[in-house]
């Protein structure tokens, strides 16, 4: 196995898919990224988080799994996909610490997923706030919902009557994106500066 | 530190017991087993999982944790033991990313934990499942029980009217089985090729 | 990233601040120990934990995290502070496998927090138990108080009614520690005697 640790955690899965991770992104060197993953622009992932895509489909090739530019994975977080699902996790949308993404999955655009939340098999769209350690299966959450903390969502039968984001919860979002892009910026010129 | 780390995750406890792990198993160089483990044949051990047996009973002794035949380990998943206790799973069990199982626990075969399902103190017996988030605290489950996910069991007393799994059910445990033997495979292929 | 793996998981972050760590601590190779943290004497610090104290406040300072004496950080555990607050884990208390604690917060001296415990912005007074999975948020909990597993605390108006630990749990807590404290002292001498 020297060879292969030797590569730190960035690596290909079985099949030989490696991943692909844009220049501008920042993973930590403690990070699991297996696979057909991709990262895309100003995304930052933190420590001891996997990211892996490995199961192939019935065709024989593993889907991928998406990070769009400007997300935020933190540490502990996991993200896997059934054999030939994809998970896509939209733009500016924050995975906090401890969460886990199944696929299949599609999570929408500027989604704040809380500490521990766990999403399997679901659509979450655009900026829905999930709170800490809520649980969400086979289900599509509309836009702007806000689901609270330990909530069990076990079907889509189960999304019903929650009340969308305040204003207040969407400044204090806003606050953790600032806060984590300086951690990326910050991050990237400091092993930039060391790699020198 | 430098020799222990040269070594990667599989370790011995400080008593000096070294893990003994089949050679048709699979590990992941990311995982940590440290101690009195004992890995059958044609287990999986995923990324960023630790399983530990280093806490002496009376005697001195530690009691082994052990991962019997076919088992699988996905991600993040933690397996430890109280002092003096052990921790058996049973065959053909699986254990989804980010199980937590703390001893003493009997989990036997055929068993399916969903994604960040915790156990302690606990006997599960045949083909039980656990859905997505259960706790499971001081219970003996009967085989083939369905505990939902969010479940909270605290006592023995809180274990009753669950449902039997349903045919469906074991379809798609057997479909996750195959998928997670491919990953097995197809990664010890992988490695014994890099490796020569 | 050479430079910085060669370094194993005790690093600075990116602005410079290193971890402190009392030499009588033990800290597990796998741990990643980032930034302004402080681990008094006598810690044990398990496999693949984070703590990282690395968000500058508006003053472009990073507060610290701070673990105190003779305190338990288990297996895959999680300590992270917004920008500007800190986290302070009081000496004697057990952080068991998979607690996240996401700052700020202060936790009093002898607390017990069980498997997967979460607690965000939060003040646990002296000697708090807080069960498997419960969460605590925007919370201040008494001295001596027991949250039972499962629990969801989502604001200071949740807090209530809840029972005193009984001298049965205060014993089994006594009992960790013990077994705890022998972990820690047995890895630092068997990791003293390798480097040799």
């Amino acid at each position: 196995m020297d060879t292969m640790s030797s590569q730190g955690g960035i690596r290909p899965n079985f099949l030989g898919d490696w991943p692909k991770i844009d220049s501008t992104a920042f993973v930590d060197p403690s990070a699991q990224i297996l696979g057909n993953v991709h990262i895309g622009a100003d995304v930052y992932v933190g420590p001891l988080t996997v990211i892996r895509a490995d199961e192939p489909g019935p065709d024989g090739k593993v889907h991928p799994v998406i990070i769009e530019d400007g997300s935020y994975v933190q540490d502990g977080v996991i993200v896997h996909a059934r054999e030939g699902t994809s998970v896509r996790i939209g733009s500016s949308t924050n995975l906090a610490h401890g969460v886990i993404i199944h696929g299949p999955c599609t999570i929408g655009q500027g989604c704040f997923l809380a500490l521990r939340a766990t999403v399997y098999n679901s659509i979450l769209e655009e900026a829905v706030w999930v709170g800490i350690g809520a649980i969400i299966m086979r289900a599509t959450v509309p836009s702007h919902t806000m689901i609270p903390a330990g909530t069990v969502i076990r079907s889509k039968y189960d999304v019903r009557y929650y009340r969308l984001t305040t204003a207040k919860e969407m400044e204090y979002q806003k606050d953790v994106f600032r806060a984590s892009a300086a951690l990326r910026d910050g991050y990237k010129k400091f092993f930039s500066a060391r790699s020198k």
